[in-house]
């Protein structure tokens, strides 16, 4: 659809995920902000907390994509081999950084809080990365060429992100119009297999079923960063539905 | 820390888990499943409905992965292309499969709806695909060796998967327990990582920080096959807590 747009994937590093124990939801807060800037999210890798499996997909994908970010196993315990595994990633050391150190410190006495040597583990980062702001709890996460490495817990996930988002490239802005039509989506198909066809590449028409109080219903999804196209069939959608003899909820 | 049990992998297919609509929550439901039965979870895809990309996601992971599950996009729309995909990347012809049309038409007989061409699309398989039995809205999902191929509506896939979890091979069962101990991570690091290094590959401890209410404190799991190591851990991790002056909430 677009092949000027910047494009990024994401790694959640996290043996809790691929567990059950907990319930992801850091993929769904990146995918819209990165919606929102017009960049194309494109693959989401889960991985274990193994460090061979994080060096070779981080490897990988940061030669695919524009931008890769990381979430999860940045903290202080044995099980956070993230840092470590990316550094190995890049061919990097691994040393006490002095600014994420000082962060540290600054954040510990102002919370009243010891830091210990254990604490300080967050302060090793790859030689040479840059350091991403936690406004929340102190311990930076960081970034090296185009692998932003960030926790894994959601607040302290975003509190970054937001952190990195002015400096990422934004792409060509995405239009986006979701319709509610209540009715199954065999009664839809033929008319939107038309409207794919007709603007082709130009347009992204998603179908999705929904079954709520007994209705079988369909959501269509229309995104597009052309906006004469979009416009064009988005009035087209709704006049055919009318000649159909459907209607929509919203 | 088990090489004897199977391994299983996941590909998620749609562009509105990558575009932020839709919240995933297949990825949890699969994870426990799978933990329940010993199999383990070792890696899951996110990925666009795009022809290339389910190729060559689903021919890597195939001769990775002693199972993969696929969910989304076998529906009766343009943008469900998963069926087809799959018979590709496994050089298999697409065709009409009777058992799957005859289930549709009775599906649609039984419950006052009239079967269209648009969703007799749903009977195409990839020929000698085996089919999964949806009880939910009839129209089956498949398999193709170790490829499970289900629907993407959470009700539906959770249907399917509940139907073909007797015939997975099970694992080695895993015992598993959390603690919740209201003390944050960097008070428990050096403990927690005593134990891994003495029990290395006989059991996985994980951390997870947390907080809430004005507390700090740290979750932590323990996984093992190995009953009496297990056990053997989870006293010990108690007892040294206690010497160290902390207790759990739990």
């Amino acid at each position: 659809m677009d092949n000027n747009s910047p494009n990024a994937a994401l790694i959640i590093i996290g043996n809790e995920i691929l567990s059950g124990r907990t319930q992801d939801t850091n993929l769904n807060f990146i995918a819209k902000e990165l919606k929102n800037i017009g960049i194309k999210f494109l693959e989401v890798r889960v991985i274990p907390d193994i460090e061979e499996k994080i060096i070779t997909t981080v490897n990988e994908l940061r030669k695919t994509y524009h931008y890769v970010f990381t979430t999860g196993g940045i903290g202080p315990t044995h099980d956070d081999i993230t840092a470590a595994s990316v550094a190995k990633a890049f061919g990097l050391e691994i040393i006490k950084n002095a600014e994420a150190e000082k962060i540290l410190r600054d954040y510990y006495t102002a919370n009243n809080k010891v830091l210990n040597p254990i604490s300080l583990k967050m302060a090793q980062i790859p030689k040479g990365a840059n350091l991403i702001n936690n406004p929340v709890s102190g311990a930076p996460g960081f970034v090296i060429d185009n692998v932003f490495v960030m926790a894994g817990v959601p607040k302290i996930m975003q509190s970054m992100f937001l952190n990195i988002l002015p400096k990422l490239k934004h792409g060509i802005q995405i239009y986006t119009k979701e319709f509610d039509v209540p009715y199954p989506e065999s009664k839809l198909a033929a008319l939107m297999e038309q409207l794919q066809e007709k603007y082709n590449d130009k347009i992204d028409i998603g179908s999705y079923p929904y079954n709520k109080e007994s209705i079988y219903g369909t959501n269509v999804v229309f995104n597009s960063i052309d906006k004469e196209i979009f416009d064009k069939a988005c009035v087209e959608f709704l006049s055919n539905l009318k000649i159909l003899g459907l209607g929509i909820l919203n």
